[in-house]
């Protein structure tokens, strides 16, 4: 069942090449923009304010991360929830080091209070802080795993009316009720920098070829699980891991 | 001949060691780099308005890529063409994406009405865009086959007074009444985020070492094919393919 | 001794997972945080004046180099250095194309009067600048000998009470004093962009972690000479060299 699901988001994709724009951070970019491009996806990165109506507006799904925000970004993040609500664009919200800075945390509020997100993806320290539990964070990266963050992520995507999903070395969607958490992977995908960027890509990639938005961020968590598995099997440091995993990906996509 | 042409090329390069202003993309800009260096020339990447002066007069050519374009970014090209036309720099437009927006259309328009360009590289979409022959595009890669774009790129080519390449499967370039075709490469290619971008900036680093805008280009696009082909030899997927293409553009260039 | 110097760096690095603030450009960032993930630092990216305070307060070390210097990250940067000297923060800069233009002569000279750095490191085209030596300088990549800056770098570290390393074929680290030299690495590291940049930012890990701020930029260089030797001698071209000079990194760290 699981490959199928994998099997099935991936023939979706290459089949109808979704547009989609990403409104995220520098050191992310060129990552998953590959990513999105193994799978067959149209990956467009665009944070200038004046043409996220334009632009949103032509997508198939919008994936917002605040890794690296800024002023002018956080204009364009705006002006791009509000058109993607307009026009019936799901996106998804990367909370990427939100717990960094109260701009940080100030900021996501006001954007999921602009337009509710279809699903939300972090890690447990950026879930945590999302849910106001304050835990102490530190970074972009994660010392707790997933499963402390289970529950906050429940009342979350409850609270929210969205998809949560939490990254770790168990992953773990929930609707607000039931539970998901998908094993696998490999402990080299937290060596390479943005790969929670990545996975949060390709959940946007899969919001905009299928319907059902819990099964989407499900069947993205698994066929990224299976990426790093496989290269992982292949791979035993970050630098050839990361270019096995784009190659473990196409491979996976069937292009 | 086709290889002779590749190895003066390369040859000038490394001998001259070019430096390379880049006014590009977030996405490219590590990847652009990376290629340039490769061929030992000087890449240089910066996009605010106040150091355009002198960084231009001081370039051998200048690149414009408006992949990721914003409003500083915009102020610095219209700063960096001055400078280019002032001192005899040659510059390359690359206009990724230029269908996806309004605005991009616009500041393409005012760009090259400031200041001739050398040269304009693009795929098949963005030149018919920038024909006005309003094709749909999708975000920035293209469907449509660079034998649909000829025509459009001739007149182009023959209206501005440039020389204008249209990347696809077949590479076409043109002065406005020849065309010159060049095959080789790799389908791989178009699933590596900014090939393209890569394939201007190579074209940049030409008009750089070679007085004839035409040949310069040609020399460029068979270059890139060259090493797309190569690597495309040896690796079967985009990650180990796109470190497999630095390595190739290295080997050819015989440093 | 070499070894033991490098296997201690690494070992306070893996265990107390420092994290390090980076203020760099655009074209670093992707590999500068590979490069300290591989380590196992955390690395942060963050241009934000807004967010400066909060993140550079948290911070274990800052990092700041001025390859993509842009009028935000000035302020950034600006910011950062006096929250990092108020909170005890040691900060490295690296002068990346300090050369290139008035402005980024100016705003060096401001930065440094602003809060003393712990270290410098640069190319020795950068490092004859800051010296106000006026060399000849061609964009970021440096022409000239690490040995022609020695002289230079001594005063320059001992005019600021600082640490300069000067990048070569040949390190050099010098208090002002006494000078290391440290051999080895690979030619293909001028070949890889970055190299430098990353550089500078496992300085700024080594600082983190080392109270001996010397010592602490000759181990990170020994480190990166090592990284730089072992892949040099498993490749022979820059694109597969870039991701073996990040397995190298992982594997002498041994995480």
């Amino acid at each position: 069942m699981y490959e199928k699901e994998v099997r099935e988001l991936c023939g979706r994709i290459r089949d109808r090449r979704p547009l989609i724009h990403n409104i995220t951070n520098y050191v992310a970019m060129n990552f998953s923009a590959n990513v999105l491009l193994a799978l067959g996806a149209s990956p467009l990165m665009s944070s200038e304010p004046d043409e996220m109506e334009d632009i949103v507006s032509g997508a198939s799904s919008l994936v917002i991360n605040i890794g690296c925000l800024e002023k002018e970004q956080m204009k364009a993040a705006l002006s791009a929830v509000a058109t993607a609500g307009r026009c019936g664009v799901p996106w998804i919200l990367d909370p990427a080091g939100v717990g960094v800075s109260r701009m940080r945390k100030d900021f996501v509020s006001k954007l999921v209070s602009r337009c509710r997100p279809a699903a939300i993806r972090g890690n447990a320290s950026e879930i945590l802080t999302l849910c106001g539990t304050g835990c102490a964070t530190s970074g972009v990266d994660s010392a707790i795993p997933g499963s402390d963050a289970v529950e906050g992520a429940k009342t979350l995507a409850a609270t929210l009316g969205t998809i949560v999903a939490v990254s770790g070395e168990v992953d773990y969607v929930t609707d607000g009720s039931k539970v998901e958490q998908i094993t696998g992977g490999s402990p080299l995908m937290s060596s390479v920098t943005a790969m929670g960027c990545a996975c949060t890509a390709v959940a946007g990639a899969a919001l905009a070829v299928e319907e059902d938005t819990f099964a989407a961020v499900c069947s993205a968590m698994k066929l990224m699980s299976l990426a790093g598995s496989l290269a992982g099997g292949r791979f035993s440091a970050p630098g050839s891991f990361a270019a096995g995993f784009i190659d473990a990906l196409y491979e996976i996509s069937g292009r």
